[in-house]
This record gives C-alpha cells, structure tokens and sequence, in this order.
C-alpha cells in the first residue's frame, strides 16, 4: 500500500490512513506501507537548502530530503500502535532498497528484503520511507520524481506480493481527465502497456518509471482513492483471455513545445547529429517526426519540453556550422493528445476515424505520431480540451461497451 | 567541534558556524563538527508526535527526533561547500556510533570510526548528526538529554583528537551565575572532577554524562563561545603540575524537594528499603542525609527532583505497613548551593568559612552535603541567590588570586 503526501498531510489524514492499513492487516493480509513526505515538507527542505545555498550538492539535498518520508513513517507507525497494531518504519537503507550513486535520481539496483520480511514474519505492519535507499557507496540517496511509487513497485515485487495498491487523491485511472470530460468513465482494467502509454502521454496518476518497474517485473497495480473505499483501476500484464478495449482511454498534455528544423539534407546522420545535441544538452526528446524527402531535402520536426525550448534552440544553433538547414522553427503553444487501447493493433480504422473526428470539429492536426496500441497528434494547445470531448464522445467511451474488443 | 541548537537556528547562523569550522580547517586542523538540530525544530517534531499519540512508542520516536540532526547537518554541509571546502554529512549510524537498544536514552557501546577517518584523510570536513546512533539490532537510537554534547566527546575519543570544542551560547565557565553575581569571573582552567560537581549541582554549560565520558577517556573540552573568537574554559585531567584552586566555582539549583522521613527505626537496611522503593519507582534521589540516632530512631532526609516530589511520596506512603515511621514531611521551597574546589581536599577550613559566611547573612543550612572536592548545602530557595553572592565575595572568586593553592 502507498500513500501520497496529501494523504498524510496532517494528524487526522495519517489517522485515517492508518485506520485503512490496520483494516487491510485486520483482513489477514501482510502489509507493507510506502510512505510520502508529508504535504508541504519536501518543499520547505528545499527553500531551507536554497536559503543556504544558489547550487546544493546532490549527496547532501538527499540527506536532506530523506528525512521527509521518515518524519511520515514514524508517525504512521505510531497511529498504528495506538489502533493496537505492531507496527515498525524503515528507512529506505533499513529496507535494504539498494541503489546506484546518483544522487537526487539514484535508481533501485536490488532489494534486500530479509529485514522486512522477518519484521512480517514477526506480524508486524511494515512501514518504509518512499522515495529512498542507501547507495552502493553507502550513502542515504533518493530516487526523483514518482519516486515513492517506484519504492511501492519494487517492495511488492520484491516481497512478491499479491498486489501494489496505490492510494491517491483521485478514484482511478479514467478513459479522459473529468475535469475536461464530465462523462469520463473509471477504468476498472489496464495493461502495463496501456498504462504505459497514459503515463507518457500526459496522465499524471502513475510515476512513468513505477508503471515500467512494474510491467517489468509483472507486478499488478491497484490504483484507489486514499479518502474512499472504492474500487479503483487495476493494471496488470495482459493476458489472451482478457478482452482488449480498441480504445481505452485518452490522454493529453499541454506542457511540451514543438522545435521544426527545415531544409535539412536528407541523408543519414542527419538526425542523429541533432538527437546527440538535444541529449548532451540533457534535453529529452519526445515525439520525433521526419517529413518525406523533396528535391534531397527535408523538415525534421520534434517535440521537447516547453521547460527546455530554448536550451534545445540553442543547442540547434551550435549546429549551424556542421549541419546546413534552411531554418529553425518553434511553437510554444502546441498540445498533444493521445488515443490508447490494447485492441488497436487488431482493428484497422481507428486512425482514420480519430482523423475525420478532428477534421470535423476544425481541428488541425500538426504532427501524428503512432505505436501499435497508441495514436498521438499535436494540435493547437486551445484546442486539447475540443478534440478530448469529442474523441471521447465519438469512442463512445462513458459506455461500458467500449470496452468489448467485437465492436 | 559540536555546535548546539541556538548556533544553527536560522541560514545565516548556520553559514556563521560554517565560517568557524571553514576556519578551523583553514588553520591546519583535521575538523570534525558535531551539530544538533535547529532552534525549534526537535519541539515541533515531538508535537507532531503528540498530535498523534499521547505515548508515542519509543523507537518510533527516535526514528523521528534523529531527523532533525540530519537536517542541521547536511545544510551545514552545504554551507562549508560554498566557502569552497570538501565536507560530508554522516548520520549517527553512518558515523558507526553503535549503541544500546535503550530507545530514547541510549548509551554509546562502542564507535566504529573508520568510515570517518578515511572521510578525514580524503581531506573532507566531516559533519556528524549528534544525539543518535544505531542500536546492536540496527534500529536508530537517540542519546537523549545532553545527547549531542556526548556524540562530540564521544567521538573526539575514538577519533583521538587533541580537544573537543563545545561552542555554546556563553563564553565558558564561570566562577558563578553571572545573572546572579555580576563579579562572576570566566575559568580558565577546570578539572574533569570539577566541571563534573559544577554539573551536578546545578552549572547547566554541560551534560553531566557528557563530562563523565570525556573524564573516563580523558579528552579535553574547551567550551567557548559560537559568536565571539575568545577563549573559554579547558577542562582536562588533573596533573600534579597544575595549580588547583581552593575554590574555583559556585554552582546552584532551584528544581529539587527535599523529603524527611522521621522517626525510623535505626536498623539496617531501612535507608536501602526506601531508596529501591524510590528508585523502582524511577525517582533519582541527590543528596541522602541521615542524622543522628536518638533513643534506637532517626530521621532520613532526600532531596529529589522538584517534578518527583509527588511520586516520591507516594512511593514512601507504598512502605507505610512493612517499614514503621512516625511521619513523612516534604518542602518544595528548598534550593542548593555548592562550592567546588579541586585543591578543598587538601584545604581544611573552607566547610567552616562557609557556614560562618552563610550566619552571618542569616541564611538557615537545612542539609549538608560533601565530597572531597564539594560542599553542598541546602537552604531556603528565595535565598540562593544572596548566598551565592556572600560566597563569591568571602572566597574572593572575582579574582584571579583566589586560584592559587597557597592562600
């Protein structure tokens, strides 16, 4: 079981999380509980390194932030204790979550769990500090972004446990975000990859790395509301039997920019020069599209963080010399917005279909971008929330049937 | 060099400590800093505890409190990286300080240093959370009261370094409270059994347990102010070389009861029967006087803590059936002062100069107390304050003449 930071953010959340872990043991079940700093902690241990100060060294911002996590752990522990339940916190190196050097963004090389599952053994409720391990080195390292997830994913795979329920603020995951789309329906089945797909195309439910760990280790994922008993999204390895949707779900995102260089000689190396640019600039590169050939020239167009525009323009323009193209182009107000379904691949059309859908609402679609369950087009970033509504609407998504692969 | 609370309360104390070890280490010296946790932050973090549960299990306790060191620490490494210096942050457990399972106050069984010491030689600043270490079944343990003053000696010993610095908010140890006594002059020069009596009696510069532990491995102290360069106090062994004073300080304390129990029968093992009744009920008894026996009976008089008072008397009333006695009596208003002296035991004479200096200030003695090096004795409370003064003056402590044995 893991829990955010909202869902321990003061005494009466962590009693109320507590009160949901004992009712788990209370059912028979082994528990171990991940742990999030509590709501505002990790940013006021921040603002305190930044006070002292401008560029913190890594090794110590992870001694730093550590603590957070820990903080929540013991008080977890305790509001246990007093619903008349052993319960003991581990830190991320008492856990034996073993890391690489890193710091700030360490990743998991090995679980040494023969501490936890004696603490189990013993019947306790284990609780572990999210987001935390101890390094090959022997220093307290932390795993960046969605790092607690991760934490979750690789005890339950480790411990080889039933199920990894992440407990969050919302119930689910959802066919569309219900802030743009009020018929949006719960998802009650996904796959890894499905899941996969969602992550990188903007859902914001699972870390992307905890979804990878867990297909990869074929962990299943149990994503619940932290505030009610429902049920809520279960992902997990797909199977023969289970019966694909052709579109499961939409997603999108509004926080990448579009970078076009054009007139680039069409020949190889091209744009492989360009990728090695963007990547010594530490710019990760998303979606990637390289237009057909005219007179032995060609456009290559990509997407990039909007955080990272102009670090990746200028890592362009430090091309100029080697690489002649006409011109660099770039659009900072571009959106994406992604279709996903298992059953793609098996039925044909569906392309075709999401094209004509946005063509009828005036949509003008600026790149396209596929894999075999995922089908991506960039649009104009106002139109995101349009072209979500009326996708979802035309997939007949809010409907149960959507979901049945013979449609 | 261990540097408390109040010196790292905010970012720019904390970069003013920095610039003490930077200068420390500029100077040629090895540097190892212990520092405790910032200003308030260990008060918030037992309220946070408290908010959620009123006996918050011990270990779980210690997994939070120890937290606030780590955080002191790794800031303060960030500050000596900024004045350009190599320095590490180490927890309790990464500095090998392995204790006992005492949760909450444990004790220091033995300091495996080598990860310190090869930290050292790399030529890096080493920064150490005080107040904690790691138990022999490898959960976090704190030190309680006093807790980082003893990591500080505790590791000048194992690291065998030339004095152990105590930066403090006063310049050192003086001859008397200087609130109490303006006259008060800073010591130079104490003997570990001096600084441990000044301790006892009420001096609050050190932690009692601090001071045995550097008199059992003889390490020097030198405690001296974190804001002004000054010296301040050495406290080392006694050598034959050295000058000892008749009396080298006043000290004195406010929180302590005393208790008489009169008209016990004067037999063997009565004293011993209501000390382990005291003691079972964890009370800590002082000063124990019995007075002379008349006709077979005799009074037993206690001073305990001011906050045990009630316990103990009601540990006493426990005995009524199995121990005869004609009545128990209790008086909250006492205070003590004590006059210390290295070179007292060879001094006769200084017992009576007290108590004639204390008549004829009309100041009533209620109890006596000695060691060889000590004087103790019990007064009215609203008088310590006079009776310190008469004593500083009688003795002539204002001057540095009134250290030379041969007076």
């Amino acid at each position: 079981m893991k829990f955010g930071g909202t869902s321990v953010a003061d005494a009466d959340k962590i009693r109320n999380v507590a009160r949901r872990i004992a009712g788990a043991r209370e059912s028979g079940d082994n528990v171990v509980a991940v742990v999030s700093a509590r709501g505002k902690t990790t940013d006021q241990l921040v603002a305190a390194a930044r006070e002292i100060s401008e560029r913190p060294d890594p090794r110590e911002m992870d001694m730093l932030l550590s603590t957070g996590e820990r903080i929540s752990c013991a008080l977890m522990a305790m509001a246990l204790h007093d619903l008349g339940h052993g319960a003991e916190s581990f830190t991320g190196s008492q856990a034996g979550i073993l890391t690489d050097t890193a710091h700030t963004r360490a990743k998991i090389l090995d679980i040494k769990a023969d501490r936890l599952r004696a603490a189990l053994d013993a019947g306790s409720i284990v609780l572990v500090a999210g987001f935390q391990g101890v390094s090959t080195d022997r220093n307290v390292t932390t795993l960046g972004r969605g790092g607690s997830d991760t934490t979750a994913v690789a005890l339950a795979a480790a411990l080889d446990a039933d199920v990894c329920e992440i407990y969050t603020d919302v119930t689910g995951v959802f066919t569309a975000d219900p802030r743009i789309e009020p018929g949006a329906r719960k998802l009650p089945l996904l796959t890894h990859e499905e899941m996969l797909e969602m992550a990188a195309s903007g859902s914001r439910v699972l870390a992307l790395r905890s979804v990878e760990f867990a297909r990869n280790h074929g962990v299943e994922l149990h994503v619940r509301s932290s505030f009610r008993e429902e049920e809520g999204t279960i992902i997990t390895q797909e199977t023969t039997a289970m019966e694909k949707a052709i579109v499961s779900g939409i997603a999108h995102r509004s926080d990448e920019a579009k970078i076009t260089v054009s007139g680039v000689r069409d020949q190889p190396g091209v744009a492989a020069e360009i990728m090695t640019a963007l990547a010594d600039s530490g710019i990760n590169v998303d979606t990637i599209i390289q237009n057909v050939s005219a007179d032995g020239v060609t456009d290559l167009s990509m997407t990039v963080p909007l955080d990272d525009l102009q670090g990746a323009l200028g890592a362009i323009d430090q091309l100029a010399g080697q690489l002649d193209y006409q011109g660099v182009s770039a659009d900072d107000q571009i959106g994406k917005v992604t279709l996903v379904g298992a059953g793609m691949k098996s039925n044909p059309g569906i392309a075709a279909k999401m094209f004509r859908t946005l063509a009828a609402e005036g949509i003008n679609i600026q790149m396209i971008d596929t894999s075999t369950i995922r089908i991506t087009v960039v649009i104009d970033r106002r139109e995101i929330e349009r072209a979500v509504r009326a996708l979802h609407d035309a997939f007949d998504l809010a409907s149960e049937a959507a979901r049945r692969a013979d449609v």
